[in-house]
């Protein structure tokens, strides 16, 4: 286990050099899902729900059919049934059954020669709809009034007498609540909501589709996992998932939106129909915006209790949250873990519940639960600490979990770094930049849990010393180069000598998706661990072939070297040698290692930023941010500073301008991005970012994942900026500009 | 080890089920080499030379590069010097220096933006040459008055005094030569000459190569190899290895011709050179057949020295064969090392001359050597039993080498099935069949060592039970469904539960190509090692859920057991069952094995033809054909007749009818398929074959190579069954009609 120390002694680890993608990716080489294309493809349309909820009465595709070109059409009645569970749920969401859950809910494709072909087959499909009642609003779906979306679906969690759209109920908790709050000086309850985001990727979701008559398929798809689109596919379609190979084109962008399906199965059920030819099928932007993605809405409820010196003394949060009309797909599990995770509070109590809506089947989405939860929590501890007029980074400081601390959520921390973040963020110079009128600043933290997970690596030495590794996360932000590093440096060989690849399902054994920030911590740890096999099999050939016993080499700059008694009796053996000679001294040399990785470290941040709000127009300027997260080791600096960036800017889309516009209709009005407003450029500041390293003891090299934390304090930390350039406080996001001048005039008014 | 009487316990092995790719395959589905493509790809087109040989005085490409469209054009400057061996050979094919060495050489290659704009472009490039003397035959390459080819290329190993292209000399032997000629009653020394011939796949060479400035590259490749073309296009460039990535398409046929380069380092060079465009390269078959692939012809004389009970005293060979103008490009060593396999004889000398003449560069054919070594040997065998009133295949037995007997080419025969295969053959009923006018009835017995080579494979349980399988040896006569059987045999589960996948150098350890008769042997060798390991893994996986020792659990039929002390305390834990849990039991389950295959079954065939000649036109049509060969263990019996017909139909082409017709000037004159006379289905009769299972006691299944033999007898078994039918004894391929006529005619006269 590296100490801290040990720093300076990595030749690589810690450098910046290119990334083995750049290259494609600036040239326009990379190949992404809708640039894979096979002889004799077909394309694809999808026929999709204009509808929120309406019982699918009849669908008559002849007028498309008889269209020459047009190759297959399928619906519902084309898939298996008898699934269950989380199963169920994808293929329901793959295509409508009897009811159509959301407007853009799949009811039908078709397949034809051409795509404007296709587009004008899936206009000649007839369907007759009933319409339903329908329910988009969080807090309106759990009204007696609501309309039910789906009876029965609920879980045995939930409390009797609750609105059947309510389907999962969860508790837990611990210390002496009411003695908590006894104990503080200061309890304020309150209530917030936020509204559901996309993921907002530059590529929207495509896929090659290839499926025979005997089941066996292959997939080019534009995916965090490609083991997730081989199994759910296979789930949804009856084939055994082995005998489909899915291979992940380059990705542009995720987030957690691409960990799951929403449209491959089509490509396959239609290329299984129209005889076995592939199937192309690109999603347009609003369709991506209608139909994949969202994060949940949510709305909670908190309360705290505080003594005059800042010291935490109980915390509750209640939190409702919907995931679209699918038990299970609200993150509203990890939203309560999420909640209190930065602070050691003698008495925690979290109730969440999940309720079903007509909105699209939530995905996750960076620290899925967490920003929501980050934003009612440190919302609250700001006020509070305003109230009582205290630093809310001093009080953070002051409650902040340490190692050995048992955390809100259950588990006893390792060794974390949320007290070197905070203080590091106090020392940080933007807190001393002086602030004009109308300007505020706000700060708040943030934490995601991370994840290991399944993980298969192999590694393999080259004939002519150079090495491969697969892997099989896709690489969004980096993960070639981190993983180049960590082998190389572990190999003793050049960056450039690596060459890490992203493998497809028939290749190498189960990976989970690039999620839950766990690429460069689990791969890498992964690979490293393969790297050593290799080295251990490198120093036998050496040892063979010097007559000495293994044990007496050992593995030094890229070389074997006899040591010990042997030391200086060889040369040293290179990687190159060894690999020239490989096939003759008992065949090609890998290294493999399979695992559900443990010891993942927990990752914390904290923000500051300082806006300037127009008072006229409500528009807030965010004039400076500040990004402290601890990344455990930055193995390639650059990329840290990026998910850093990116973190803190879809938060700051979150909490100024995303949401979801619904029509009284229940259909989303907002499908394209000049409406759905992400952050572009000139609404950003540069970001400040501070990489804090407090390694992580479960990776080999201190790695910790830094993803995600990053997009959970932007929410609260604006907010309680805004609160402090405009004295209104918002407690319900987008704090968009009619919404903060509305909230200025109520305070004026008030 | 298995026995050969647990044949009856094998579920799968023995069975005929459809082969995985069948459908694809049937459909169309299956792409090949020219049927990838990529978006803004470029198509390339390549300048080859007129002349045999030629020097290079001049090149200019401007007229060609002024066309809108043109990318990029390279010629031999556009790679890396000094790299010499058989890289230096490699290049130099690839794209000629200052000299091109025979008609077709490659001297410059460019990439526009259509193949119709490519090959106008190749008319605009002018070439000045300086045309040179050239030699074809490989007797008159040896001539003292022969051109040149390329000065001070011999190996040390040539005896002084020969002509300079005279460049490799071999003899070994065994035996006191002088005592076994004295020994014998009648001995009698011919000589024979073969022509070139060639592979004749249906599916040209075919790429589509991709690299960028920092040399990264992806190439997509009809191959027999996709680690082969990794290292020689790496070394032609003067780039990594491992930075290759290459992917092997389907292969329509390879025969031994596509494990090696011929036109891949010019997509690369030209990509490379148009800002890493993907350029796509496909051969016309005129490049195919004047620019890649044949066999050696050879010149070859033996002697052979027989007691008058058939009893082989002694045996000489000399042979004289060009592969031309590369040194270490023809088969020559092999075609001695097999000449007299067959036999245990007392007293062997070989001789062999490698010579270079002005043609392409020979590139291995389906037994590369044996083929010409028998028709010299066998035919001489054939025609000395005649003389001394013995059954030929009577004589073939009574010298049989046999287990234990030291080959003719060193080593001592492990377990070998040539004595169970001549008796299978001289059972057979075909040999009963009268024969009529005109007809003849010949016989051959043929060898190949077969090969084990560089072997990685990796195999991985799927979440749902069912299990992929990653091999680098591509699938040319089958070996997904000999693999995927033996897999699934080994793992005690379903033959549809495997996916046998051939994946590409970026996923895997090394991998030799699919040659040498290796695929289901030492793939299948290692495919076994690695499911057992997986096996190991599952056992231990179900044991530690049950809370006992591993050993304590057997795997049976799919399922891991508790067995001994503990047999029936649990129910059985099945693939299906472990493979959804093992994300929280350990980790995902893989197995692996890399390894140098040894052990590999020595192979041996014994064939019986029967034709009438046409005594007027010398037109010689086969009546019946009997293959039989010793298959070890046939996983899949109707592959391995599939191998045993192939090796039949194009040992009956290359004996009957497939030469390479030069003009006076050294151009190729037949270059297409109705000139260059390949046997069609209406030239053959149906083809008995009889599977002979001597198990191969180095194969966990028994297995030995089936693919080579099979091209080996027929040479010889139809010269001898010419000889029956006619009188006339042909010693010069091909036998075709003019030829034979010529023939009987001189007999008729003589």
């Amino acid at each position: 286990m590296p100490k801290d120390d040990l720093k300076t002694a990595y030749r690589l680890i810690g450098t910046r050099p290119n990334r083995p993608d750049g290259l494609d990716k600036v040239t326009g080489r990379a190949r992404y899902g809708a640039d894979i294309s096979a002889p004799g493809m077909l394309h694809a349309a999808v026929v999709r729900s204009p509808h929120a909820h309406a019982r699918i009465i009849r669908i008559d595709a002849s007028k498309a059919l008889a269209l020459e070109g047009v190759k297959a059409v399928v619906t519902r009645a084309d898939f298996p049934t008898g699934l269950t569970g989380e199963d169920w749920n994808l293929q329901e969401n793959t295509m409508a059954g009897d009811v159509a859950l959301y407007d853009g809910h799949t009811v039908a494709a078709v397949a034809a020669t051409s795509k404007l072909l296709a587009q004008d087959a899936a206009k000649l499909i007839e369907v007759e709809y009933e319409v339903q009642p329908h329910v988009i609003d969080v807090d309106a779906a759990m009204q007696p009034d609501a309309p039910v979306i789906r009876a029965g679906t609920a879980d045995h969690s939930v409390p009797e007498g609750m609105h059947p759209n309510v389907v999962k109920y969860i508790e837990f908790g611990h210390g002496d609540m009411e003695a908590g709050f006894a104990a503080a000086d200061l309890v304020r309850e309150q209530s917030y909501k936020t509204e559901a985001t996309h993921q907002g990727y530059i590529e929207p979701h495509a896929c090659l589709g290839q499926m025979g008559a005997d089941g066996k398929g292959e997939m080019w798809v534009c995916t965090q996992g490609q083991w997730y689109i081989r199994r759910m596919c296979s789930a949804v379609l009856g084939t055994d998932a082995s005998q489909l190979r899915v291979t992940p084109t380059e990705i542009g962008g995720g987030f957690g939106g691409k960990t799951t399906i929403f449209m491959e199965p089509l490509a396959l059920a239609l290329s299984r129909k129209a005889g076995g030819r592939p199937v192309k099928l690109v999603m347009s932007r609003a369709e991506v915006l209608r139909a994949t993605g969202p994060t949940a809405s949510a709305s909670m409820d908190v309360k705290m209790g505080m003594k005059a010196d800042g010291t935490i003394t109980a915390a509750s949060v209640n939190f409702r949250m919907q995931g679209g009309a699918f038990i299970g797909s609200s993150p509203v599990g990890e939203a309560l873990s999420c909640a209190l995770a930065c602070y050691t509070v003698p008495a925690v109590f979290h109730q969440g519940y999940e309720v079903l809506a007509n909105r699209p089947k939530a995905a996750a989405y960076r620290a899925p639960g967490s920003p929501m939860a980050a934003f009612a929590v440190e919302s609250l501890l700001d006020e509070m600490c305003h109230e009582l007029g205290l630093d809310p980074l001093a009080v953070r400081l002051k409650n902040a979990a340490r190692e050995g601390a048992k955390a809100s959520y259950g588990p006893t921390y390792n060794r974390i770094g949320l007290v070197e973040t905070l203080e590091a963020t106090m020392a940080h110079a933007n807190l001393q930049v002086p602030l004009g009128p109308n300007q505020g600043r706000g700060s708040a933290a943030g934490f995601w849990f991370n994840h290991g997970g399944e993980t298969s690596v192999s590694l393999a030495i080259g004939e002519d010393g150079t090495v491969t590794v697969s892997v099989g996360t896709p690489d969004i932000g980096g993960s070639r180069a981190s993983l180049g590093m960590m082998t190389a440096e572990t190999l003793g060989i050049a960056y450039e000598a690596v060459r890490v690849n992203i493998v497809e399902t028939g290749a190498l054994g189960v990976n989970e998706p690039t999620h839950g920030s766990r690429a460069t911590f689990a791969s890498g740890l992964a690979a490293v661990e393969a790297a050593k096999q290799a080295i251990t099999q490198m120093c036998a050939r050496a040892a063979a072939e010097w007559g000495i016993d293994p044990e007496a080499v050992e593995w030094l700059d890229g070389a074997a070297v006899p040591a010990g008694p042997n030391a200086g009796k060889f040369p040293p053996m290179s990687i190159a040698e060894i690999g020239a000679k490989m096939g003759s001294t008992g065949g090609p040399i890998s290294g493999h290692h399979e695992v559900t990785a443990g010891g993942v470290g927990a990752s914390f941040g904290a923000h500051v930023v300082d806006v300037e709000v127009d008072p006229e127009t409500g528009r807030t300027t965010v004039l400076r941010y500040l990004v402290v997260q601890d990344a455990g080791r930055a193995i390639h600096p650059a990329y840290v500073e990026g998910q850093y960036h990116g973190g803190a800017v879809q938060g700051i889309g979150w909490a100024l301008n995303e949401e979801y516009v619904y029509g009284a209709d229940g259909r989303l009005q907002n499908t394209v991005f000049l409406d759905y407003r992400i952050p572009v450029a000139s609404d950003l500041p540069m970001i400040d970012t501070v990489i804090v390293e407090v390694p992580n003891p479960g990776h080999p090299y201190g790695v910790r994942g830094v993803g995600e934390t990053g997009i959970t304090p932007p929410l609260p930390a604006l907010a309680n900026a805004i609160a402090a350039a405009t004295g209104a406080r918002l407690r319900s996001l987008p704090m968009s500009p009619p919404k903060v001048l509305a909230a200025i005039k109520a305070k004026a008014h008030g």
